[in-house]
């Protein structure tokens, strides 16, 4: 994995594949560029630094979310866009074209392409055969750097630091790739310990657990909603994903292990903390805790999501 | 229903979801915007009262007439859209999320939100989770109060009123959604007789009939072509609905009861009408009716849908 | 065929439908426009010759390429497009519409209609109906005339003409839609030489032949790679097209008939001739020979295609 291109405080120009290019400083400097989109957008409903950019956007798997969000993120900066939703339905894929000359073909056209595919790996293949910037918006149970970049921001902003936190990340955590990226991602900040909260059959893998305790993290396991420490600075919610079952009734029995209740909140929870969840939810925090000032999951931290794309997609195009 | 938020000649920042919203005074100030707007297009191709805005479109029901006509617009604003098609299949809805959180992810995003549903009071309940203006692009057998708007903008714009006009609806008085906004936004005005033409099949509901004759229509029920009145200002033609009938026959049987042919328009028209049609058709009216220069219904009527919806965004947008 | 209305050097307001409305001097002058975009576009992203225009993209038959090749053109040209692929399923032609009333619609809303359908001559109905340029993006087994404009101008910009050329066109002679349009399109020049290699049961029908000759090309049947005389010019090669096969084994045996192997590039091949293909290929050309610099197939042809339509457009629309 040591292959990935480095940022190195030079964005311009680059593929963004996977958080294992980052760094401490490129991470400061991407928050830094955020800041300075988000003040901007207080102004203006649009900051022109992709003004006259064609970007493309390839997702090989259905999204809304994520579409939507580097969609508008395009079209925040002045940019335009040329979309694409499972081309291999509906495209020259299915006259059976490899990936490589599909890629090759949608350069020609853009000045970046964003790719979202059900294989791992694919984002990485495709910025190999691009001379153009490819960003990954996520690659089969792989990476999603964006998520992981926008939790982290989002935690940023609130303690004004990524390191020595305490916080609680439940729910699946054998499956959920936005749980790895974001436990990567604090793993380059010391002093940080997380407790994993989540079902036995979906606990974190042991190697996993070996990793990122040798990267610095202090893992705690606990299984039961009782065990959370009442001093967690953040709670990070995910969804049990029902695609990965394939016994259904194995998923019925599970989804809702861990619910965030108003009663949990008060009995668990202090008032500084925020709650996270990389959405979308299907029940696991109850709608009456969304007008808690604490619930930041379907106002900032989605937000976020769009400014840190804006940010990102500002630096790789050396707009800013 | 006395729940919807009254205009009361403040457009700005408002959600327009039914046509009970409005009253004359603001659909007065709506038409003069629209002449405004179609002024402005004489001399140019875009008028930018939307730039640098962005509006998401959510389609949750096929459609490919409405959703162009408010893309266009749109665009013809200088604004960008993001669209979405049947969400509920390429998105977070297959995942389990509700619709309520949908419309907040999108919110997100975006300036404006257009919304159509299958669902009745789809389009409220979206203005009650969103902060920013929805606009109702048509809801189940609901509301589509823009097609009501551009309906009534095209008769005023051939009579230079609403008021004290004799015309005739025929078709699918019972299901046909445009029909029932017809009416109601007829309602607003004194004077006004008009002629309901269906098979008995398909009449307006009794206690349609009711509330339009209290809110001060006249209503003349109808079943046969010979029956209209040679004085009628305009035909308002409508489908049959094909999906509204589960027996494949019935609609067979019923779906040309009424067409108008050459011959129907020389016995029972008069050369000061016009001929209106929400489209699509499927034969309701002859193709050599087409070059008649009565027949509205390809050529004004479709374009003020566009004029009164670019009108609409540019006051809820408080750029007008 | 001869009711196609001639460019005759007035494109402003023309429809784009066949090849047979352009001769060489129309050609000339698309060509010296195309240049003069590519020039423009060294230094900018956008030219901003579509400004404020709207196109409308219908594809009633799945594609990638082509609309995104289209799509990129017009916004590269600083225009707005809305765009629907399979309308027929998405839309009113699903409630029974006629093709000439769904394209009044879109007309309604546009500058300019791209269209491509899976019926022959559906490009030159919509272009009866519609008062606003139409451009054919390739109907039926019928034309697709901007491949054909794009395929002649990457063989004009490697040898700075068309006439008393030798080339070699290979693969699917009988159903490839591109084959025939190139070789109307050579036919305008003359001194030309096609080397025509094929499998026995996809060879050029015999009424082509005739009628290519008769306009003056010089047509060689050859059916062993061993007869490609080493002096081609160019190598034009072309996908077996499943899609045309009723019975799969006969495509699959068919199907690598000929292949583009770096020794049959080297046995039969030259050093200044250039291979071009409309793809997406299926394995006809072995990916070794992608890095070749004669291999312009998946370079400068593709990107030709964005730039030919470009000129094509500011020119029907009257910006050049």
């Amino acid at each position: 994995m040591s292959n990935y291109q480095k940022i190195n405080q030079q964005y311009k120009g680059k593929d963004i594949i996977s958080l294992q290019q980052f760094d401490t400083s490129s991470i400061s400097q991407l928050f830094e560029t955020t800041k300075h989109i988000i003040t901007q957008l207080n102004t203006n409903t649009i900051v022109p630094y992709l003004q006259n950019k064609l970007a493309t956007l390839l997702f090989f798997e259905p999204s809304s979310r994520t579409i939507s969000s580097f969609s508008a993120s395009i079209k925040r900066l002045g940019g335009v866009t040329i979309e694409y939703q499972n081309p291999l339905e509906t495209s020259s894929a299915v006259k059976g074209e490899t990936f490589e000359d599909s890629i090759k073909v949608f350069e020609t056209y853009s000045d970046i392409i964003i790719i979202r595919h059900f294989e791992n790996g694919s984002a990485l293949r495709a910025s190999n055969v691009a001379d153009i910037p490819v960003v990954n918006a996520g690659d089969g149970y792989g990476e999603h750097p964006t998520q992981a970049l926008l939790d982290m921001y989002t935690i940023h902003q609130r303690f004004n630091t990524l390191e020595n936190l305490t916080g609680l990340i439940a729910g699946d955590l054998l499956y959920g790739r936005t749980v790895h990226s974001l436990l990567r991602g604090l793993s380059f900040y010391k002093g940080n310990t997380i407790y994993l909260l989540s079902p036995k059959r979906l606990m974190l893998p042991e190697k996993d657990v070996k990793e990122y305790t040798k990267l610095g993290l202090k893992l705690i396991q606990i299984h039961d909603e009782e065990d959370i420490p009442k001093n967690c600075q953040f709670w990070y919610w995910t969804r049990v994903q029902k695609e990965r079952f394939a016994i259904q009734e194995e998923y019925e029995k599970i989804k809702h292990s861990f619910i965030i209740t108003p009663n949990l909140l008060k009995n668990q929870g202090n008032k500084n903390m925020i709650i996270l969840h990389p959405l979308p939810r299907v029940g696991e925090i109850d709608p009456r805790i969304d007008s808690d000032p604490r619930a930041w999951y379907l106002s900032k931290q989605m937000k976020n999501g769009m400014y840190i794309r804006m940010a990102l997609l500002s630096l790789i195009t050396g707009a800013l």
